[in-house]
């Protein structure tokens, strides 16, 4: 199973392509956005594929062809305005959605905020409220399509180390979580079909990841 | 024929609530977003509702109870950041979309922009390209409602006064259109029902506005 690691040269999607290259049963294909971001992943041993999210929904759905599953891992970060909020976190994340149905895949692990309902949007506070609605729109799009998607909400992300352990459900109470954790709830949700069609909230805790997906 | 004006202290805005109160059929209420920009509604004779567009989906909703038609014509305006390009011209239009919805309004006349294909977005420089992904999933999101919309895109938009004329089509040559032209538009196509399910170009031209509208 080839997974489209989109946003690989992010700090979540270097976790990711390296735990997907270790797997037995995956292999990753990076999608990076600049040539001398390869090196990493040619490193590793894994494929990779230069794309701009910018660019056309043909030309992402090139780097997808032949996959099995994408995920979306992509974020304008901190340090861009909003306007890159508007073209990475929503159309981004939208022509990837696109992108992969056109490609005829059919799986796909979207990689979203903590909290992007309608309610979140309304109580961020004005400097937030901008994001939460990219992806907010994001994830509606991806729900009203007919992909095979897994919808994750990661708590507060750290670079602290995994724990392998996690609180996973519905809705949790909000709290950080490592990013190098929430790589591991992507392989997990990847790896177990029981994921298909939910979207979960994910924080720090003490259930195994495997587990803890598997019970979502 | 109760039309809400979603954005009426716009420019286009405070034509069209005037030409509304001036026709037979039809009476304006005026969303606006402050108490004091209520008197220029008020001098007119025109019902106004005091409604921000970051407010909530209920709210706006009981803005558009008891019309029959809803405008939406509000913009964030070249002064503000992109920012306000997500939370107005993308969240606020797709709120107001669902608010007609809630209110159990059915016709909804939506104020695009010229051209909000996918290819335009993607030939559009990079300080244009987020307003026009906005309003390019605003209207997206519309068309796949089961409302009785319209959706208009005007060209290049002036304060020449009006000339009653324009040039109307799917797809016309870009130039530019006076505003109150634009509204002469609207109010010709909530008072025919030939423009329900159309969405079409209108720059400055020598159709007489009902001529052009009624020929979509």
């Amino acid at each position: 199973m080839k997974v489209l690691v989109v946003g690989a040269n992010g700090q979540i999607g270097k976790h990711l392509v390296k735990f997907i290259q270790k797997s037995d049963k995956l292999e990753p294909r990076a999608m990076i956005r600049k040539q001398e971001q390869a090196s990493f992943f040619e490193d590793l041993g894994a494929e990779t594929a230069v794309v701009d999210l910018e660019d056309d929904i043909a030309t992402i759905a090139k780097a997808a062809d032949g996959v099995d599953a994408v995920v979306f891992t992509a974020g304008s970060g901190g340090h861009t305005g909003k306007d890159k909020t508007i073209m990475i976190d929503l159309d981004g994340a939208i022509k990837t959605i696109e992108a992969t149905k056109a490609a005829g895949v059919k799986r796909f692990v979207m990689i979203s905020s903590f909290d992007t309902t309608r309610k979140a949007i309304q109580e961020a506070n004005e400097s937030f409220a901008p994001y939460v609605v990219a992806k907010h729109y994001a994830d509606e799009w991806l729900k009203a399509t007919d992909l095979n998607y897994t919808i994750i909400h990661p708590g507060l992300l750290t670079n602290d180390e995994a724990t392998g352990m996690v609180s996973a459900a519905s809705e949790v109470n909000r709290d950080e979580v490592p990013r190098e954790d929430i790589a591991s709830v992507i392989l997990a949700s990847l790896e177990n079909e029981k994921s298909i069609g939910k979207e979960f909230q994910v924080v720090k805790g003490t259930t195994p990841v495997e587990d803890a997906v598997n019970s979502i």
